[in-house]
């Protein structure tokens, strides 16, 4: 019903993909800087220009679905997919300009931890998109899907325990606020992996 | 023009009637557990069950969403009102779980009164969503409709006055961001509950 | 296709333009209580009517859509429309509540300058709505959208160096907690202007 198929559909894969590459990109920066905490100010900036180069396709593929009359699959799935796609790589920026901003060097064990299963979470958002194109191997693509959500609740638990802490031993509030606001960024970016797979799997329901 | 009556609607209506029961539940346990601080993990990983629970309808209901051809009323109100009915559980899962993680013992006469409205809303919630299924009532319906904005704005007066009284009684800045993040769970629970008011007037207005 | 001038289309230009108008002076009032910071109470109590005004504007838009056949635009982007504009007033009135119920009478410079800004993309939103009901101008209506990026930008800018300044001077962790607030309302308040830009782009790439 929604000419799955439709050689004009190739442009929205192709944002789809370029986008999605770009948060894996986004992903793997932020817990590189987690990892080895020096020159913050100039990671962030290097993070804040993948997030400029993702917004610029965000734009581009909104634009191409308002000029197109045909669409690979539901016009409003094509829009929140790339909204919520949008959304991973702008928390994931956010935390890294927080972490610059509030010129954070001393990391914690979970921050480490759950940045390390967010790069996960992204690449199986890349797998899936990828899967997209070939909707005849849909089972891979749902695979992937579940994966997504199995992560998202790990990164849950992990920062759960990491706020738990925090509360319990950190005597600064000031540091409370601030690497409260982090993990708050960070579970966002989870959660949104975790709507961009909801998504993936609608529209796989809807055109196998 | 929806087929308002059709027989396949009825499994939506039977999602819906079984997540807003799971809310009243939800919402009656954190009352229970604010007028009673005892046991606080227990009782917060109980409301964290009803709350998966409530996610697994809503993932049969999007299921069976992007599955039907036909629906019982318009194919992206389904969506928004499973989904911000989702919300409303999410939040109250939320306020209960930190009340945990933070071991808050001591609670507020404005927390109480609060979680009383939030109970009273999301009772209105379930009648309005069971008056769903027979239209011609529809004045009942929009009657819940106007109670569960009324209760919306009691709880902001609510909320509002626990604000100002946080920030000029307590003197410890961590107690002050707990309790902060806790109100506004709870506010955004009863917004929500709100939202959910609005998807359903728009449903009759469209359907009578 | 969407009957760009058909004249039943009036109402929903007229709801989008009161509703801005609107918005405008609620933007003029938080930027002299800002500019002028007594009577604080009074002065949030002003703005909370200007945002009742408009939330009464955008029932009555939903329910005039929800009874409409022919819309002069796509349905959703005009439920989209009205949200996001009413998200803008919700902040604005958000910012100012908190002002008042944090008794807070030493306003920082980034405040000001922000709410100029702020005050600026609402006056290009109002310019960029009235453009609608005239597509033939389309550049126009385009270039103050572009203007209202430009205005995000900045306020964006602002907001960073005011947060920076925030944590490194102020040393009462409760004023941080609510000049952080404070700050994210504005900046919401301003990304909200730029989501309906971006709505109203869509709207005239695919109607003209």
């Amino acid at each position: 019903m929604f000419g799955r198929l439709l050689p004009r559909g190739e442009k929205f894969y192709d944002f789809f993909e370029r986008h999605a590459k770009l948060i894996v990109s986004g992903a793997i920066e932020l817990a590189d800087l987690v990892a080895n905490p020096v020159n913050l100010e100039a990671r962030a900036k290097r993070i804040k220009e993948i997030e400029h180069e993702s917004d610029v396709i965000t734009h581009q593929c909104v634009e191409a679905l308002h000029k197109s009359k045909l669409t690979p699959f539901r016009r409003e799935d094509i829009h929140r997919l790339i909204s919520r796609m949008d959304d991973i790589m702008d928390f994931i920026e956010a935390a890294a300009e927080r972490i610059a901003l509030y010129e954070l060097t001393a990391m914690t064990t979970e921050v480490a931890a759950f940045t390390e299963t967010l790069t996960a979470a992204t690449r199986k958002v890349e797998q899936a998109i990828k899967g997209l194109r070939h909707l005849k191997h849909s089972k891979a693509v749902l695979d992937h899907c579940v994966e997504i959500n199995r992560l998202e609740n790990q990164g849950d638990v992990i920062l759960r325990s990491a706020m738990a802490r925090l509360f319990k031993e950190e005597k600064n509030p000031v540091l409370v606020i601030k690497w409260k606001e982090i993990y708050e960024h960070l579970e966002e970016a989870t959660d949104r992996c975790e709507d961009v797979a909801n998504i993936i799997e609608g529209v796989v329901l809807e055109n196998t």
